[in-house]
């Protein structure tokens, strides 16, 4: 694919310096409609080396309003980053909607040069493409447009290149002993980047080759294509809203089963209610399993090692008493509690799990989630804030980035507390009963008493679809509260026992 | 002081339960009230080990709505809080305005544990109080309300708390070798502790001495004096809006010189705005510039310096070009610019320099400010959005900020891009006059050309009371486009080669 661009093409000085201004007037007008618009642009920027990648930044952030620009650079990752995810550095540099943001390398980076290093087989390859389908699917779902740059030098423009550059005193630094080394691997590099570009030309996220031979027909593409790329998307209609009946509280499926006939197989109906946990001997067990995470985790801490950990379940399920007995048996400098309300400003402006991923645990940490992304495909589904297709899809999202948790070394444990709508009646009445618990109930939870059903069709849903090998769901019989949290911590000491 | 809380005071169970759902009521609905008030709660939690500072803390959990709550314990800092000031990590932690936020050891704990250590000697320690102290203060002028908690245990109740502990099999790991390390040292801990509380014990933050013998008394001391120090807050008449004619654009100094009769003496006036660079010897003299910075930094990297610069300058002064010139010296990973806008909901709700402390850099990165917090004591100061006070005591803070840069050991540059007002009308004109330079010059634009001596006086005053000798300003002469640009580059390149 690669020959289709060896054209050899030129821009003559006098054509460029007439087209510029008006691209640049055009690209101007299209970031200030964008700004008002509900999507982010991403424009990712890869290629050879000498093919002028920070020539082309320079010129963008010339052209280009850099109040609503905002540039990443990925070189080696940190400590910071290596103690997460790899994506997690790309989530954190994301732009929000109604900006622009330029990435300098990107996922790619790393498993081409692996690759061309013969540092991983093929078949790594094809994993890590997979998973990258994966990402740039989701970004895409959610809206963003995705600009994929690929500059592209053939064997002999590049040499040609880097030696002009060397050859000059004033320009000599622009070209390190890395650029040569990789000059050599020349046709490996090309093999591989031919191959992984193949796979990744989607029609949501297309690559676009550009010849880096001419740095005026080079610039002049990137800036054309940009703009060409983002009047179409500001042309399209913008995504119908949410149906005001949804979004007023009648959910497109309220009793509606999500799994039809699947009723008497569903995961929280098979759940024993009646188990429980005398007094006496959870006193006794409790202390004794505190004891036992602590040391447990106290070794696993500088083994590096990491835990998320999911609290879901129905309002008054008792979540917030058994984190609490959770974390008072670990180190106070180890964990943190992330309880999830309404998104802030910065956050609505992100993919929803933007959120999540901020918060993902540096090495020895362990943190807990007080709901989470689960809200998505219950809440946001239930009551209609999430469309239809936006909730569908997020199984498929979630399930994507728990594994990237799991690959990465994290411990992930999600817990469901289950009671009976019997049980939470008596539960909500209890709290109106006593002051100090009243501001636990509001009026939302007897809203959403009332659609039990939905909600627990979406759970069953839900558990069905993202209990996966990687990151299984642990239901929790959380009528007896003793028994629900000895459950918690047994099964968190089990889980930290093994990863050691 | 210590002696003054050794008292025993106990309390029993039977009152404990009696009064804590009273307390517990008040403080939820002191909580709810904080919601609407644009203030954040910031409590400290500190003292002897086996204090029951873990105990007190989940018992906080217990009785406040978790959701309005976050806790940050600091233990050993991580290679990313390192790699910046020290205090960057509590600044990332702070709540912001309308929750409360708990911090588990905080700014206190390293200067005390190094002095008990005599790692530091006391005048360091002396300095690190005074720092402490000015830390504070710029929390509490801007609205935060710190309350601070010492848990005191004497000697002989210590290691009877700590032998206690040990014996029972079911919380014998809650005690640790460092925990009888640092017993030993009680009388070192003792003398040190009680200095650095006198010296921090402020109007505005007072330290309050609870006695940690009972755990109930304890507890319920913390929870009333958050209570009551809340609500003695919540019942002050919030502090008076700016005033609307400022708002409106009436600035309440407006073509008042603030440091009056010092006109022939300001740092504008003495710039020599005629000096030039020749576009030959320019083009000449920037690869080669450019190539210096380069070759300085990739020497820098390595060694971990980091750099912070920042530019300001008149509207039209030529900002976004100079830093372009000199972005394109760097590798594209290892810089990052910042274009100061209007700040984001999650920047509103902290402290004016939360929002430029989260942007610091890491080992071998620079971060460019195109615009900055000088923001304050110019626009905010000039248009009103700053009240007098608030702008007025930004100069010591802004020295401190930066001090505590230097300290750390960052490159601190401050550029100002001075033209004179008959060449920014000659810009402006001109920007209107070109279709893509139009969207750089606003109404806003023209209005703040016509406070030109308003600014200018803020200006003046700026340069004089921030150009320290730690953080310097370098005034631009930048009528001459070449000449400010090189001024720039050559300046970095000296101030690099002298941090080598």
């Amino acid at each position: 694919m690669f020959e289709a661009v060896e054209l050899g093409l030129k821009v003559a000085k006098e054509e460029y310096d007439k087209k510029v201004p008006d691209l640049r007037i055009k690209l101007l007008h299209a970031q200030e409609q964008l700004k008002d618009r509900k999507f982010p642009v991403l424009v990712l920027i890869h290629g050879a080396d000498g093919a002028g990648k920070g020539e082309v930044l320079n010129t963008l952030h010339e052209w280009m309003d850099p109040r609503f620009l905002q540039t990443t650079a990925f070189g080696p990752r940190s400590e910071e980053e290596r103690a997460r995810p790899e994506d997690w550095r790309y989530w954190q540099a994301m732009p929000p909607k109604g900006r622009t943001g330029i990435f300098f390398c990107s996922w790619y980076t790393r498993p081409i040069l692996q690759r061309a290093y013969d540092e991983i087989k093929k078949r790594d390859l094809d994993r890590e493409v997979e998973r990258i389908r994966l990402l740039e699917k989701a970004l895409t779902d959610d809206g963003v447009l995705l600009i994929k740059f690929w500059f592209h030098l053939s064997k002999k423009d590049q040499k040609k290149r880097l030696k002009e550059l060397e050859e000059d005193p004033r320009t000599a630094w622009r070209v390190t002993k890395m650029d040569w080394k990789h000059y050599k691997l020349y046709d490996q590099f090309r093999a591989i980047d031919e191959e992984v570009l193949q796979e990744t030309h989607t029609a949501e996220a297309p690559w676009i080759i550009v010849e880096a031979k001419d740095r005026r027909h080079q610039t002049l593409t990137v800036g054309k294509t940009i703009l060409e790329m983002l009047t179409a998307r500001l042309n399209q209609a913008p995504p119908p809203k949410v149906p005001a009946a949804s979004a007023a509280g009648t959910p497109p499926d309220k009793g509606k089963k999500a799994v039809p006939g699947s009723r008497t197989q569903s995961v929280l109906d098979r759940l024993d209610l009646t188990k429980k946990l005398e007094d006496k001997e959870y006193k006794e067990r409790l202390e004794e399993a505190q004891g036992r995470v602590n040391r447990l985790w106290r070794k696993a801490k500088p083994k590096g090692r990491s835990a998320v950990l999911v609290f879901e379940g129905w309002d008054a399920g008792g979540k917030g008493g058994t984190i609490r007995r959770l974390t008072s048996a670990l180190d106070a400098r180890d964990y943190r509690v992330i309880p999830i309300a309404a998104p802030t400003e910065e956050e609505r402006a992100q993919h929803y799990l933007w959120r999540f991923w901020r918060h993902l645990p540096g090495r020895g940490r362990v943190v807990i989630f007080d709901r989470s992304w689960y809200g998505r495909v219950m809440v946001e589904r239930v009551e209609g804030f999430a469309r239809e297709n936006e909730w569908k899809r997020a199984f498929s999202e979630i399930n994507e980035f728990e594994e990237a948790m799991v690959r990465h070394g994290y411990i992930v444990l999600k817990f469901f507390l289950h009671i009976s709508p019997e049980e939470q009646l008596r539960r909500f009445k209890e709290r109106e009963k006593i002051a100090w618990k009243q501001f636990k109930i509001t009026d939302e939870d007897w809203r959403n008493r009332n659609q039990w059903d939905a909600y627990e069709a979406a759970v069953n849903e839900l558990v069905a679809r993202t209990s996966t090998p990687h990151a299984p769901w642990t239901p929790v019989e959380a009528v007896d509260k003793n028994y629900a949290r000895m459950k918690v911590l047994d099964t968190f000491a089990k889980a930290v026992k093994k990863a050691l």
